[in-house]
């Protein structure tokens, strides 16, 4: 069975466990620890970060993205196909898909979860109370940007359930297993994002646990 | 025309000239100055950052990654196509795209040009030695890197020039112009250096100039 080499407070892994949910495609969850150097899964991946996937016949692919189009590739179907459209469509899906991977990651994402968790946890350095804020404060920038792309369209990148929205749902719901999510402030990305967690596919997400830290109560709840 | 949004020490926007001129796709070049915040550049882009291609239907792409798998997807050719193979051949290619747009752009590139270019001509914040201590030393690992992967064959996904020459070439050539590799501890990644600027693609590149900043005499010498 294919493999997916994960942590469960890494939203680009997330984003590739509702890729994988999503399509019906199975797989088998290997728990990788950010600050535990492990070698076996170094030579899988030299960049050492997750999500990486070992198909059944053993081909190793790295990153969110890279992951994300190799799945698009290898398993094209007409129904639940998450990369869809003309050029154009599909250049707005990969816009959104790279705002969240690498923006929303590099100003919100990246930062709260260096500080929040990889420092408590691994004892490496002081946590910064600045780092936090400014983290913080983007986020209210992003949120007022997925509001804005809500009220648009159904979904983030237009009519149709997309990458992009797996996206972008991953790394919120890391920010909302911290409970840094201001939701009453942001209703229509709340209306987007309660419509995301009751998808079959969030479930997994949902359920995880982390030892050491306890969400908030709403995290789970379908009716947040 | 195609007109296609760039800075010159933008090893993004210099990817995205390189799969253009690789491709034989005639652009108009229009410079956008990172530190000055340009509202009509902000609503073709709300992330704010070059490169942006505006396609002669007037359609809007952003961000390297994006912009290439857009020409790929519609500028099809069986010679010059620059993401090619099978799904496992493509998927090595994005792998090494993304560590360079990404891993390399984070620990080594974005850091230098931040400390040695932004600051200085935007004068915002003071320049960190150890910032750029850092950043110098994480580059000797990446050229190890580029070393190991010039040897494995001609080009860094295998037996084609591919996307990831590009993207990795791209990125050396923006340290390259500040001066900063130091060529003759890495042979290999040298030889696979010089064969790349040797191509027509890359003369643009090396006549580029950037007020108040002077290339070493060898950045734009074929034979260093």
């Amino acid at each position: 069975m294919r493999v997916l080499h994960h942590y469960q407070l890494s939203a680009s892994a997330r984003f590739i466990r509702l890729v994988l949910a999503e399509r019906g495609l199975v797989f088998l969850p290997k728990l990788e620890i950010p600050w535990e150097r492990n070698e076996s899964f170094l030579s899988l991946n030299p960049a050492g970060d997750v999500p990486v996937l070992v198909t059944e016949d053993g081909l190793v692919v790295s990153s969110g993205t890279v992951i994300a189009e190799y799945i698009e590739e290898t398993e094209p179907t007409s129904t639940t196909d998450l990369l869809w459209g003309d050029a154009q469509a599909r250049a707005e899906i990969r816009r959104l898909v790279h705002w969240f991977e690498f923006k929303f990651s590099r100003e919100v994402g990246s930062p709260l979860i260096s500080e929040r968790v990889l420092k408590r946890f691994s004892g490496s350095g002081e946590i910064s109370s600045s780092v936090i804020r400014t983290a913080l404060s983007n986020l209210q920038v992003h949120m007022d940007y997925i509001d804005w792309l809500s009220e648009q369209g159904n979904w983030l990148a237009g009519k149709k359930l997309s990458l992009a929205d797996l996206a972008a749902a991953a790394h919120l719901s890391v920010l909302d297993f911290l409970g840094d999510v201001d939701w009453c402030r942001h209703p229509e990305a709340k209306t987007w994002y309660a419509k995301m967690k009751s998808r079959p596919s969030f479930r997994d997400l949902l359920g995880d646990q982390v030892v050491g830290l306890v969400p908030p109560q709403y995290y789970s709840d379908l009716d947040f």
